[in-house]
């Protein structure tokens, strides 16, 4: 879908710098962009392509207005203008609505009439599938479970009996949402199931990435609430409660009854022990771990830093030497005073 | 389902203390309960709300009894008292049997005729169900798989060719067992694929967690002894074998021909090389890395304390030093001596 | 199916020591072959087993010939050998044509009539499938995604829209081709989300493992290039491109715009994180970190050893405090001088 780049001016909210009949049909890399594409300049590593650039305009900010050969947008977050240039110019392509002949739906479920049921999906006995929602091919919703307006769970999906959707909910394919928690007693060297009567609560605008787990609760529901994303093969434990727009990359564990705060950014690989919490605002980088309560705002870290092999070696029996290196050293200040 | 109190008692094994004629519908938190609900005192941490409480009941071990301002049921340990009064108050709510109109059953695959096959499910040739088994939504059951008495595959589980389960097994969604083993033999930089022969034996009242993998063995089988749980996320190699009643957490990643002991805790995102053995008992705490055989029981860990950022990135460096630091401390040492 | 030796031998280009008339039937660890079977000699450990060998024959390198009691293929790398002999002793099994009736397939969607479609498996519109490719049950392939010739899906695949296979891809269960990338613009504290307008290209011979997740690109294509294997639960994140004949062990977690070699073997676990470089021929072991780019061929570590509880949290708080030890050694130094 076409705009004119006045159009496209208008609906990122930049102000335009050159000719606006132009017209663009799509986003293209600052270095290999061409007529009818736009780009943009977000971050500085890409700042030696923009004198030669040959998009038709580049969204960017004031201080690289000036450089720009071409027609530019300005704006003052080019990142974010390139995400509203990018969902101005891709429009959610039009679905189908009704059940697939493929499909098969409970006659105790309710199904709003302009929702779409994709072709081998399930929709069991109870189940609500609110207005424009989509449930892609291979999507198995379970008894009782709801769907909020506008929800898109794209394809082989699993909700599990009771789970609870909001509205303009995203999930990625094979995400299983309200699985069982990890709860278990033992009984003299044997576990005991303990049942998982609690169930999982999606707020508004939430996204699941591909394979992502959140499990229901143990006696209270586990919560996502409104505006989280969650990237694939996250882990979510049961009782946990994830606080507004807070982000969290791939492969990062969530272990049961954690509480993370609102805005949090948890990265890549990171794992997050039981019962801990983590206050509003705190971003964990990549691959860390997390043992303990985070009180305080502020870029929390740990990990190692990658060696050659053969120096590792070296210095890895010191890792279990450290504290006795730092009794020495007291010994040794204590000699020389 | 509702008990008296006395009945309830009577089946997790309590002592009970105050009016056993009390009506108990639910299961709810400490601080949370009111009346027709029992709950529990499992964790000091909740002791405060012990005394305030409106459940209709607590259970409790003797320390606490006197404590409780409202009817208490007495047991040695009141986590596994939990554990078996939400199964008792939770049956497992009877199920269907039959092939749903929407599955498909090979001609040649045997159901037992009070299992049940749901929509969308796939059981292949010469596959056995067995009698109440539990097929659910969209599950494939490969060529010749078996699935025991009252085994339960919730929803978009697959079972691969040959694999065998036993008894009670409860599979959530999305896991994939008896996949091909990564098994590649290298040709002057290109990798060969090594037929992976074996298969997966899976003992009774095994647990698998949602998108959980155990792949089959390259010539041998990959074997889960019975009474094993594993979390959501897990990946168990080929060849592995896991001991009975051992616990694995979410995410803990298990290379090929791994022996794990009897009893073991194996925390989450916990990784462990190939060919490792672990004795029985051991316990390794969450998001440690086995490099090598542990022979003793025990509790094992390894991994980094979260620092703030700033903090972090000039100890980041030291740990490239280690091995300098301590022949410098030695070398300190020498010198005053 | 059964070979004679010497047709063994020949298969498998070894020079035969021994009556090649024996008939083989099967592939066998060294201490449990039997008549009928043949077995290898690929790693020191087990070459103790072999001079009580009752194998028919055994695949091993010149220097254990002499030692082995029965008769023998010798090759240069007998792990090769295996898995040569592995793969001539059990040929693919010849797969079925057409399309089930269980399955759905688009009107406009392309199957050639030797590809086999399975139950429940759903072919979207202006999808193409390549000639004797194995679409399993319960797999979706999504609008305008290509499969190659030859190519199996196993089960329960997610090929999302416009993604693209090569000849010859084996994914397994669960896995998930094309989900959206992580991409989100932060407006004011709520994540505004980027359109993934890339696609995946996945290269000849690849094999991707059970639920592994292979992202979209935001702009341009993630890119997994021919001969590169991946193990289960891997990532690869969005616009990321992996080069020819590398291979990518278990739940190994790969961020955006990475850009890995050729030939690189990247350990179980290990992370990488968005934008890094590593050059070809890099081999990373498991669970390693890889924070920046690797520019030199090599073997790189990183991660700590598994010590006891007790002694790792003495150890644990030292590693808040090793910038301080380096400096209070480097004090002692300067005040002995």
């Amino acid at each position: 879908m076409g705009l004119s780049l006045a159009e496209l001016a208008q609906r990122i909210g930049a102000r335009l710098r050159g000719d606006g009949v132009r017209p663009i049909e799509r986003l293209a890399a600052l270095h290999e962009a061409g007529p009818g594409e736009v780009s943009f300049l977000a971050n500085g590593r890409y700042r030696r392509f923009l004198k030669d650039t040959r998009a038709a305009a580049v969204i960017l900010s004031t201080r690289d207005a000036d450089a720009c050969p071409t027609a530019c947008l300005v704006v003052e977050d080019p990142y974010l203008g390139y995400a509203r240039a990018a969902t101005a110019l891709n429009p959610e392509p039009s679905q189908p609505r009704g059940v697939h002949a493929a499909a098969w739906v409970s006659d105790e479920a309710r199904v709003d009439e302009t929702a779409w049921i994709g072709p081998q999906a399930v929709v069991d006995a109870r189940a609500v599938i609110g207005a424009r929602a989509f449930v892609g091919p291979g999507c198995a919703v379970g008894e009782a479970a709801i769907v909020g307006e506008d929800c898109r769970l794209i394809a082989n999906v699993t909700l599990c009996h009771g789970v609870t959707l909001g509205r303009r909910v995203l999930i990625h394919p094979g995400a299983v949402i309200g699985a069982d928690g990890f709860g278990l007693a033992n009984d003299g060297g044997v576990w005991v199931k303990i049942p998982q009567l609690g169930g999982v609560r999606v707020g508004d605008d939430v996204e699941v990435g591909a394979n992502t787990t959140i499990d229901r609760g143990a006696l209270e529901d586990t919560v996502i609430e409104q505006g989280v994303k969650l990237d694939n093969q996250v882990q979510v434990g049961h009782g946990s409660h994830i606080g507004a727009h807070t982000a969290v990359a791939g492969a990062a564990g969530i272990a049961g009854s954690v509480m993370i705060g609102r805005r949090c950014a948890i990265g890549g690989g990171v794992g997050i022990n039981g019962h801990v919490r983590l206050a509003d605002d705190v971003h964990v980088t990549g691959r860390s771990v997390v043992y303990q309560s985070v009180t305080e705002a502020g870029v929390y870290s740990s990990g190692m830093p990658l060696q050659e092999n053969r120096k590792w070696r070296r210095n890895l029996p010191r890792l279990r030497q450290l504290d006795e290196m730092m009794r020495r050293i007291t010994a040794l200040e204590d000699k020389l005073e």
